[in-house]
């Protein structure tokens, strides 16, 4: 299973792709960002993103694509162009038949460190542990998409509280998980 | 000249297609609603979109396509939706070279009715009468792309005040489209 994590922008774009290895394991593929120039339209920009990311596609051939799903949580000013990459993203993976799965920062962190509350610098940690790599993953944007990328891997199995399965045999991480998806359920207007 | 205006919308997306007569007048090419599932995923919906979008640029081939701009007007959760169709519309656009311009609902009503305050129904009366349709454009949102498209045809030449043209020299329906587009000038952020 090859995941490319993609934490949208519309100036620097993170990429990540990762496979993932036996024993809950994952091997960094490659790391990136797609840019667009800040002085070009809006419209050119987010065709640069596009063809940027449907590179990607074509050169990883990833089974699924994550994207960071955003809530009300900034400014609509700053959301506006961040969805519109979203967006783009998620058309550049339909249009390859290539599944799309969306998980909220709090998701990220509770399932990569077992706290929908860890801060970034443990989440750049564990993901750099989880992938082997010396150092913390640079830019920071791209360590983002790893994130991501990592997270649809190691997201526990079946982490929503159900009747089958109650929230006390969780473990830890799976109730962190299953908090934060909660707390992002909220539906999709249109 | 030839406009397709596009009013963003998930579940429905209105489009209509005006074209320029001398003597500012318009003339109705086309009018219609892209629509999308609430039940399918976002990818599939965005790409669903998307396609209609493209089938519309293929069969009426507008010189310019012009789509409404958002800003901190809505709450966030849901501006996300619209303004992820109003990407993958500029997308579609600048795939083709196509060039986008981006009006504010302030903007139209200015265009259109000289007043950017003007209400829906008086919006949509000016429209019809500019088209020369016996009744009001049916369904609503289509009517809003069909102000879009007129309004790109409308917009007062050099509405914004310049030295060269002090604001005292514009007509009523110029001061009020400079006043819409001088609220509605902020940095896109990325």
């Amino acid at each position: 299973m090859r995941v490319l994590g993609v934490d949208p922008g519309l100036t620097r774009c993170g990429l990540g792709v990762v496979d993932a290895l036996p024993a809950r394991r994952a091997a960094l593929v490659a790391v990136g960002v797609a840019r667009s120039s800040s002085t070009d339209d809006l419209d050119l920009r987010l065709l640069a993103i596009f063809e940027q990311i449907e590179e990607w596609l074509d050169r990883h051939a990833p089974d699924v694509v994550a994207v960071e799903r955003y809530f009300a949580s900034d400014s609509v000013s700053t959301v506006i162009g961040t969805a519109q990459v979203a967006g783009v993203a998620m058309l550049a993976a339909a249009r390859r038949k290539i599944p799309v799965a969306l998980h909220t920062p709090s998701e990220v962190k509770a399932a990569v460190t077992g706290s929908g509350r860890a801060d970034k610098t443990q989440v750049q940690r564990m993901v750099a542990q989880i992938l082997g790599l010396a150092e913390l993953p640079r830019p920071a944007d791209a360590a983002d998409a790893l994130a991501l990328a990592v997270c649809h891997l190691w997201r526990p199995a079946g982490a929503l509280a159900s009747p089958q399965r109650p929230v006390q045999s969780m473990t830890a991480a799976q109730r962190a998980w299953a908090a934060a998806e909660h707390a992002a359920r909220r539906p999709t207007r249109g």
